[in-house]
């Protein structure tokens, strides 16, 4: 029998505790021995609960109960989270974990500090919710260069792009909605601003380019300036709105960012749709891969949890090695990755040499137009480099919307 | 440096050496150690070829060189490569698989020899070509009772099936493009008899259950029947035509099948479109996941190979379990799976009272019409057991079409 710790009985502790009772008899076939939760770490009372028999508010008698081998951390957050993963680690406990902020910002070290303990460091479920793709890079994809990974990492978003898509509606209204049916949070903005996606797409270029990848280097734009009439656009285009955390190789270099991107019918995650995630990995030799699934919720999340767990009883005392060194990765600079930009800007009318500046700057463009959208000029840029874009785009006045264009 | 062998030098096998080559410098980093291919095993000769050098016609050479470590096993077929790798798993070097027949007959027992003699059988290109999914479904999908897998696994029937949905072309007319293409083999049985994609879910069904699946006992239909119309309905229905293996667990037992189905946008199957695969995963905590990609040729195929490879050389003398027992496993009988039905009959007119004989057979239909077709009746019919069906559609003749119904 394995001694199992949960910290943090929210959302995602509970449904550990849930996934591990539920499927007992699976888990132990699959581990090998019986996994048991001695005990659940939370500040809070659960009176009535079941978990109150075995709850605990002192980290330190996990810490130092010797039996207690695998620890899940469901705390989220930085602190105290950081601290008692170190400890349990250094302890030569493992420790499964669900928290993305922790593993973009600690991962690096987090990974050293269970190595050389001889245990395990495991973050699945912090990228794709319960999809399998951390286990899958490390451990599938290892025939392969990847030089792409691009993933709609945040069901939030996804939800109300695909709402806006479908129905119509304004980002507002729609963002509504979804905090009263609970698919986002009452303070919106870690979602809709693109700070969840970015933690992820960090966390996945870590694990491609084996070195450190500061989420704060990447370029996040989140959605909250797409309108009806980009999806209006979209429709006539045959794509979608989708906001991608991306990283590819562009000339040896990565390049990372996360922005809403025009996709088309042909890209898998063009069919991504709701509060499901996506993620595309591109290999030399395997082509487009992607996995698919609820990127979020208990259980899901959970399941991720407690698939770790059971890696983890099976290598007990020993380090399952990953490559992410502590070192920087060396990513190309936002300025200089290009891409094709879809531009929506006022319509000056025939009196205005508009479309000569448009050939100035941007040199040959593709018109667009879209039904029942008037008085406006909208156009696709050809490639062109990030920092020259910004450039060009200040000689013109109300423009109205920028999304880059992944075809 | 660790040695491999790999035997049979044809698409995949010389894809194996070529990803080897290719990827040298990242499949060391990931592997820990030099992969160097020490032989190849073909009984033609390859002049001017490069692995003239490392060619062998005869296998003892391998079996007796306690160098080899891990061999690449690439021949497809039973034999020889059922003796060879029994020989090889004796002598306690590692294979690594793309052949789905082998491992489909003889999978449990050669994992018993791996286990006894600290080797290991990887076979993560039999099923999904370069798409990970054998190994998620070991290692990843742990925490989960899997309920149902249903994939879209042949490549050729995929593309087959979306180019008469796109262009309203015959299934002749599209086969004799697909192997002008080279999509297709000129002797197309295994494939559109729905053979390949029989034995690829009796393994999938075999790592679900834990025990053996005979792929002779799984009931298997191909897509030769599908015509232009049944694609009209389907366009009527917002739906499309998939050939699935599907194994789906109903009241506690596991139903398995390879056949047609109609499927709406709302499966991710729908979506996967030409010689994509799609591999739908449902767990009771997970819900769905899909895993997609390319289902077969040269580089996918061989870097699934060469991921095995990867990992048999991290886990020398150490076999990885995988419960995959010699016992049958105890499949429901195909008699009592229940489907929803999809039927075209000859419409007999009013004067005929056809429907009033159609109620009296299946109870309550959805008739469906399609623009374009006439003189027919098609219907749906509710839930019913596959011998009930077979009893009560005798009662019609000119019957057109029967497709499953996976909504």
């Amino acid at each position: 029998m394995v001694n199992v710790a949960v910290l943090g009985y929210g959302t995602v502790g509970s449904g550990v505790v849930e996934v591990l009772n539920t499927n007992k008899d699976i888990i132990r076939q699959k581990a090998g021995e019986e996994l048991k939760v001695k005990y659940v770490l939370d500040l809070r009372e659960f009176e009535g609960d079941p978990v109150s028999e075995i709850l605990v508010h002192d980290y330190d008698v996990i810490l130092k109960d010797k039996d207690v081998k695998i620890i899940a951390e469901a705390m989220g957050g930085e602190e105290p989270a950081y601290t008692f993963t170190k400890n349990a680690l250094l302890a030569g406990k493992s420790v499964c974990t669900s928290n993305k902020e922790l593993v973009a910002k600690h991962g690096a070290e987090l990974l050293e500090i269970a190595k050389k303990n001889n245990a395990n460091y495991f973050f699945e479920a912090s990228v794709g919710g319960g999809i399998p793709i951390i286990r899958p890079l490390n451990q599938c994809l290892v025939a392969d260069e990847i030089t792409e990974i691009s993933g709609i990492l945040n069901g939030t978003t996804n939800y109300i792009l695909t709402e806006m898509s479908e129905k119509g509606s304004a980002f507002e209204d729609v963002l509504k909605d979804a905090q009263d049916k609970g698919y986002a949070e009452r303070n919106p903005e870690a979602d809709v601003e693109g700070y969840d996606a970015c933690r992820k797409i960090a966390i996945l270029t870590s694990l491609v380019t084996g070195a450190q990848v500061d989420f704060e280097d990447i370029h996040t734009e989140g959605i909250t300036r797409i309108t009806d009439a980009d999806f209006k656009y979209a429709k006539a285009m045959k794509a979608s709105v989708k906001l991608l955390g991306r990283s590819k190789r562009i000339d040896g270099k990565f390049y990372s960012m996360v922005a809403p991107f025009l996709v088309k019918a042909d890209n898998p995650l063009y069919s991504v749709n709701g509060v499901f995630n996506g993620i595309l990995v591109h290999g030399n030799m395997v082509d487009d891969v992607m996995f698919y699934g609820q990127g979020a919720g208990k259980c899901p999340t959970a399941s991720a949890v407690v698939s770790d767990v059971v890696d983890a009883a099976k290598n007990l005392g020993k380090n399952v090695p990953v490559v992410w060194s502590k070192n920087k990765s060396e990513l190309g600079k936002f300025e200089e990755c290009k891409s094709r930009f879809f531009v929506r800007m006022k319509d000056k009318g025939l009196d205005d040499d508009q479309m000569t500046t448009i050939i100035e700057a941007f040199g040959d463009v593709l018109y667009v137009k879209a039904e029942g959208v008037v008085d406006e000029l909208a156009f696709i840029t050809k490639e062109i480099k990030e920092a020259e874009f910004a450039e060009q785009i200040k000689r013109f006045e109300d423009v109205y919307s920028v999304i880059r264009v992944d075809f």
